[in-house]
């Protein structure tokens, strides 16, 4: 029987291209998404194509950073489906200063941290209670440089990160005893939609090229690549971990 | 004119503590704090003794993690009056596994991490805003090694942590323009009422006091001395920084 | 034609391991190692154990941190021979505390840093100068938690995985115009025969198993398959990393 | 009785500097340093300068580096005379890329750490030997943030940094039962004559500039100040810590 994924945030991004390298691996996958009407077509045709894998594909279209909606959505899987691994890979926050006219809000912090990080414990926890992880199985997020670096605009984002990689760090140790572990990923700068709601964009993106050792921008398939090995189940003792995944990026 | 500080968090524990200190090193105080009426005259005893040290001590009992009251209390402040130190001391958490009967909900860690780590800033925003920070003055909160290790039933207060280090850094570097710099101070195990609240309470102190190099536990007045040097202008270089205050405790 | 790995250090526990999971994955093998004669017809069934994957294995008996002996050693290698992979494994020690009567001398951190660190840059440098590393390859070395946690006894080996971690990230970023990427494992406590010469063996061993989320030591396997995956192309965008294979055991 | 301090490396940068800030808060001070006859002059004044702040000074001329003349030096100390801050301020390291015609050899990583590393466990080891240290007491040296970020040239003084960090660790915990902590101070780019014999100082100084927060570079000062509180009662409980004076400048 094939593994099955459960992608949170799969149609675009790291969590599309995680998706197909997974799909590459044999993985049948659920695809949790977030999409207008008007892009139905082409994330239908990106679903596709993962198909062509000879995958089963299964997608959902809701907001996957609301507890209630997360709740809800676990109670109705199918009773026996368990999921060998779950990959979140949301990227939505606020991108603004700590001061000034338009400064970042508490209310800000409240709703980048319930999405970028508090989503992950709810997925886990609800998967967990509901009996939806496989023994052994695995819990991955996405995490970057802002865990340690201070960027301009990005504190909220960076409070979001630092607090992922603390539930997945949590997660790591009380869940052992059910097999699961959990990891995340630090991938280098990627040309994202996300980042390029990013205000400094092109400025970020022209230093990163210029800084990383290997003159490159980070692209969505050196990291689902590594999410393909970290899938195998040589990867069995990495637990608690941050990979990074950025040709060396963070260090200079 | 003596230089003037605000303690969140100011009746008890490392702010009481610190309070103490500041009071022993010139600063007029204000103090927010949040005890029943119960504790009315104990607690006013405890501000007493401050006043001894010939400063003025003034003090506001109410919720200083709730958003709303946070604003209303700062446009009501006197016009010209600036603080050079703000110390945030709040230990508030919720303190359960992550899974199980009676697992950590979402909630949880979203009012642990807006008590311990997001009402840090919004206490900075608005005291920024309304201009009432000096040039040069600081802001001190308190983490723990929750940063960075696991501790079960610990994961919410640990998320928090690390979300208000990342706050600290992020107003450390935005901040500088206005002379203001952000530094946190990470303190050993303190025997606290806090801590007391914890489940594995005793086994948590015996363990501790084992492993500190120097086979105790960290006291407040410890702590406390360190948020006294911090107060010196000798310190205006560290900024960003966390300090570590605990013996040499998490080394091992 | 197979790639080749070289294996400082190949003759038992971390090194020998990682050997046999490269030969698995089809790696030509050449191993340096330094064993008695008295050990000879032991060393000769194991290498035969990884010929028997249907590998080349060469093997050079001689003392692989001294800068010389190394030097001399890459100098008359195959003018065509070139590694993809070269895994340094060497456990090189001095174990003692740092006062009293047998304590730690400058010396014994100085044979400790060369042994385990140092001789690391030698065998890179030497490797890259006289062209021995293919476009694209990788560098590899094994690190422990003594980086960051103090053990009594331990200092010099601590000391020496610092420094160790500090020149592979300044390889990391140096040789990516040449396509060679350096990382490092940290793996978990492993039974090998370097750990049972530890004052502390028994203790540790039981403390580590008590520790560790999976209430197990760290097997060689664990950390070989770890080897296998980042030898895997797949892994082309990790560079300057420290994974941590340990089950989580440092986080608690 | 005024309190002693042992500067190793006094006669410039931040090691004279903090000389002064000692000096001006009441310590008597035992100088070791290395320098030419033809500045003997200049030393001479910059010493008499400390005299002003009515303390003792003696001073030293020999290599502090070397473990034979660190030992018959303190084997010649005065037999009542006792240390209560040793202070280790030596920058001497060669500044080669890892590759290339006039690259790092082993032997340039042995100098340097043995230097800027080893020396002070030279120092410590010895002191605590022959009974120099106080009961309390303290050990402090000088880190920079080459112990997590990647410099080109900066190879060797980087693994000298990060192992002399993992010795400070090392005695912080092993000598807390004589009462003799030990710290860091992990200082921002100062404008020294050790940095100015660095390749692309001028790069290095105007980037440093435009990225701290404060747009200026730390100065010997700011970190000798750091010293003085360090050097205060009240910083008692500061151990095995690595503080940061910098501006902030780290965290961009």
């Amino acid at each position: 029987m094939k593994p099955t994924a459960l992608i949170i945030g799969g149609s675009q991004g790291l969590g599309y291209a995680s998706a197909k390298e997974l799909a590459l691996r044999g993985f049948n996958l659920m695809i949790i998404h977030r999409d207008s009407r008007a892009s139905n077509e082409e994330i239908t045709q990106k679903f596709d194509e993962l198909r062509s894998f000879s995958v089963e594909v299964t997608s959902h279209n809701f907001d996957a950073t609301r507890n209630d909606k997360i709740e809800t959505f676990i109670t109705q899987l199918q009773p026996d489906l368990q999921f060998d691994l779950v990959l979140h890979s949301i990227a939505k926050g606020n991108l603004k200063n700590v001061v000034g006219e338009n400064a970042l809000t508490p209310n800000d912090f409240q709703t980048t941290i319930q999405a970028m990080a508090i989503s992950f414990y709810t997925w886990a926890n609800q998967l967990v209670h509901h009996q939806k992880m496989k023994n052994p199985s695995q819990l991955l997020a996405f995490t970057s440089e802002g865990n340690s670096k201070v960027i301009p605009q990005y504190g909220a984002v960076s409070a979001a990160k630092t607090a992922l990689e603390s539930i997945m760090k949590q997660l790591a140790v009380e869940l052992a005893p059910y097999g699961i572990r959990a990891n995340c990923i630090q991938a280098g700068l990627v040309d994202t939609k996300a980042l390029q709601h990013f205000p400094a964009y092109k400025q970020l993106k022209s230093y990163t090229i210029k800084r990383n050792p290997y003159k490159r921008l980070t692209i969505a398939e050196d990291v689902a690549k590594v999410v393909g090995l970290l899938s195998d189940s040589a990867a069995r003792w990495i637990n608690g971990s941050i990979i990074k995944v950025d040709g060396g990026e963070s260090l200079v």
